[in-house]
C-alpha cells in the first residue's frame, strides 16, 4: 500500500480552521457568526495599494528576482527605516506572506532534529513549520497572571540542550497581545549571545502597539548575526491575502542559504509586490486610523470580557488578539457548542480554544483566544452572545 | 559560531541564476544579451487575464481558504475536462505557482532519506525540493542520441530499492522538450503499480506539444491512487509572476494531508487567483497563437542550430525547450565565456549550461539548454551569435 510520509501524519491540522465545517453548519441553518476566531481584519485594504496594481502597466507578467523586486526592497529600506531598523536591499528577501519567511528560516538555520524555543501559547503554525523543517518546539510556558509577559530566564536555561538552535519570539505577540519591553527583548539577547542562538522575530504586528514602545529584534545592539527577522504586509495594511512577507537578516551566511531556497521556489507574487511597494508611500500617518479603531476594540473588548462573571483578560499592549480565561471545562468543547448548539437572538461567535497554541499538552483549556478584528459594533454583539453562552453553557466550571 | 544548517549548506544554487551576475555586468558593457536560459515566455500575458484583476471589487484583500477559492477549483474542474482529466474541486489545492505544489508533494509523500527516481537531464529545481524535504534523488539518464526518450524500464529496477517512493514525471519535459508516448507512459503506469510508487507529473507544458499527443498521468487507468499532478499557470498564460499553481490528486489520504501543509501557511496569494479564474473563461482557441508561435520558434531553431558544424539538437516534441550538444570543452565554461568574453555585432546569447539538468557528475558537460522564449527575428540573431561564438570559442572540440 502506498504511505503518506511521516511528516505529513505528524503535521498538525490547523486548530483554528478544524471548527470552520461546524461555522459553516451554523451558518447554513441561518445563525450569523461573529468570527473573533482568525486574524483576518476587517480594515480596508488601502485603495491606494490596490490600485496600483490596477493601474501597472503588465505586458507580460515575468518571473521578479528570486529576492524579489529590487526596486520593492529599496523602498522596503525606507520603511524599515521608519521603524528604526537600519538595513540595505540585500539583507531582504520578499516571501510568499511570513509564512515563507518562517519556513526559510527554520530550513536555512536548522537540521532535523534541532530544538526552538517558544514561549507558548504561541501562534500555532510555527508546529507546522517545524514540522515541515524537522524541528522540535520547546515549549515554556508564559501565564496569563500577568499577561503573558516573557517567562524568567531561568525557564530558557532550564531546557537549553545541545540541540537547542534557536528561540522564536513574535511581538508584539499572536495569540497573547504581549508586547515585549526592553528589558525582556534585552533579556532575550543576553541568552542568545551566551548560549549562541538565533533569534527568530516574528513582527507581524509592530504597527499596533497601545501601550508602551515596540521594540524590534533589530533594534537590539550586538545580534546582527543572530536575528532573523521574520515579517509581512497582511496585518500592516490588512492585505493578508496578498501574500507577501519579508526574510530580513543581516548575516551574510545565512542570507545566501536562504536565498537558495528562495531561488528554488523561482520569485515571490508579482502582483501583490506592486501593492507592497506602493505600501511604503503612504502617508505617514496612515496607521493612526487602524490604530485608533483596534484600539478603541481592544478597550471595548476587554471591558466587557472582565465585567463578565468568572472570566478573566489581560490588557494586551499590542497586535490585535487577547487570550481570555473562562469559567469553562475544556476550550475546545466549547468552541464547538457555541457553533453546533448555541445562538443568543440568531447569533453565536466564533473563538479559538488556547489548547491549540499551546506546546504543553493539557495547558489552554479554560483558555480562548479572541481576535478583535470586527467593528465595534459588531464586537459588542459577539461580547453580548458570549455572555450568554456563558450562562447556559453545560459544561460550566467555578 | 552559529552554523546554518546542513540541508542550508547542501542546497543547490540555482544553475541558471548563477550565471545572473555575468549577464548583468554584459549589459552594463552595453552588450545586448539573447536570454535563452530561462523559461521566461516573452509571450502576451491574456490582458483579459490581467483585466479581470483589474476590474475585481477589492475592499479587503482577505485569506483565501487554505486549498484556494472555491469558484477558482470549481472552473478549474472545467478546464481539466477540457484536457480530458476527471477530478472534483475537493481534489485540487490551489499553490503559489507549481514549485510549491511539488513541494506539498514531497513533503506529504516522502519521508527524509526516501529516494524518488527521475530521468536526467531534469528540471534543476528539483534537486532544491528534495533537499529541501531530505529526499534523495536518483537519476537514470536519457540520451540525446534518441531524443532523450524514457529510459528502458530495467534502467528504472535496476535502481529501486526499498528506499525509493516515486518517479518524477515532467511531461512535455524541461529540459528536453521530450513529449512522453502512451506507451512510455503506460510503462510509468506499470513500474508504479509493480513497486508500490508515487508519480509525480509535472505537467506545466501540456498546452504546447506539437507532435503527438499529450498524455497525462491522469488518463492512465486504475493509477489513481499513485498520481500526484504538478500544475502552474505559469507557462500555460505566460504569467510565470503569477505564482499560481495546483497540487491534484485522486489519493485523498495524500490529499487530506497536503492540506495541513497548505493550512500552515494560510492561502495562495489572492490577487493572482483572479486572474487564474479568469484564465479559464479564455477562449478555447486561445491557444493557437501562442503555440503556432512557439512551434515556428522552435522550427526555426531546431533547424539553425542542426546547421551548425559539430552542433546536434534532436527536436522536441513539446514545451519550448530543446538541449542541444554542442563541440565544446565544457557547458560552464562556454555559457560564462559568452557572457564574459565574446561578442558579436555588440550582441550575446545567454545559455544554460546542462550539467545543471543532470544528476550523475560529468554528465552534460557538452550540452546545453535552449529555451525558445524569444520572438523569431530574436531567436534568429541569437542563433547567429551562437554560431559565430562557436567558431571562436578557445574551448572548441571535435
Amino acid at each position: 500500500m502506498l504511505t503518506i510520509s511521516e511528516r505529513g501524519i505528524q503535521m498538525p491540522a490547523s486548530p483554528i480552521r478544524k471548527l470552520v465545517p461546524f461555522a459553516e453548519a451554523a451558518k447554513k441553518r441561518g445563525t450569523r457568526v461573529y468570527h473573533l476566531n482568525i486574524g483576518q481584519p476587517d480594515i480596508e485594504t488601502p485603495p491606494a495599494i490596490v490600485g496600483a496594481v490596477k493601474h501597472a502597466d503588465i505586458r507580460v507578467l515575468e518571473y521578479s528576482h528570486s529576492a524579489g523586486n529590487e526596486s520593492y526592497r529599496r523602498k522596503l529600506v525606507e520603511y524599515y527605516k521608519k521603524v528604526g531598523i537600519d538595513i540595505s536591499h540585500e539583507q531582504i528577501i520578499i516571501t510568499t506572506g511570513g509564512s515563507e519567511a518562517i519556513l526559510f528560516g527554520f530550513f536555512t538555520c536548522l537540521n532535523p532534529g534541532d530544538e526552538v524555543i517558544i514561549p507558548e501559547p504561541f501562534y500555532a503554525n510555527y508546529n507546522g513549520f517545524a514540522c515541515t523543517a524537522g524541528v522540535n518546539v520547546v515549549p515554556i510556558t508564559s501565564y496569563i497572571e500577568n499577561g503573558f509577559a516573557l517567562p524568567p530566564i531561568e525557564e530558557f536555561e532550564k531546557v537549553i540542550t545541545p540541540k537547542t538552535k534557536g528561540i522564536v519570539v513574535c511581538n508584539p505577540n499572536n495569540p497573547t497581545g504581549y508586547l515585549y519591553s526592553r528589558e525582556e527583548m534585552e533579556a532575550l539577547k543576553e541568552i542568545c549571545i551566551r548560549h549562541n542562538l538565533y533569534l527568530f522575530s516574528d513582527e507581524a504586528y509592530r504597527e499596533f502597539c497601545y501601550d508602551g514602545n515596540y521594540i524590534s529584534a533589530m533594534h537590539l545592539q550586538g545580534l546582527d548575526e543572530h536575528v532573523v527577522l521574520m515579517d509581512t504586509i497582511s496585518k500592516r495594511y490588512s492585505a493578508c491575502g496578498a501574500r507577501i512577507g519579508a526574510f530580513v537578516t543581516r548575516n551574510k551566511q545565512v542570507y545566501d542559504a536562504a536565498m537558495k531556497f528562495a531561488q528554488a521556489r523561482l520569485s515571490p507574487p508579482g502582483l501583490a509586490q506592486i501593492m507592497g511597494e506602493a505600501a511604503v508611500d503612504l502617508p505617514d500617518d496612515y496607521f493612526n486610523e487602524p490604530k485608533a479603531e483596534y484600539q478603541a476594540r481592544r478597550d471595548l473588548m476587554i471591558s466587557r470580557l472582565n465585567k463578565i462573571p468568572g472570566v478573566f483578560c489581560p490588557n494586551p499592549g499590542g497586535a490585535f488578539y487577547a487570550i481570555a480565561r473562562l469559567p469553562i471545562d475544556d476550550s475546545d468543547k466549547f468552541c464547538q457548542w457555541l457553533l453546533e448548539s448555541f445562538e443568543y437572538d440568531g447569533q453565536t461567535v466564533m473563538l479559538a480554544p488556547a489548547t491549540g497554541f499551546y506546546g504543553t499538552p493539557g495547558l489552554g483549556t479554560n483558555e480562548i483566544r479572541l481576535a478583535y478584528v470586527l467593528n465595534l459594533e459588531a464586537l459588542d454583539n459577539a461580547m453580548t452572545v458570549l455572555e450568554k453562552a456563558l450562562e447556559v453553557y453545560p459544561g460550566r466550571k467555578g
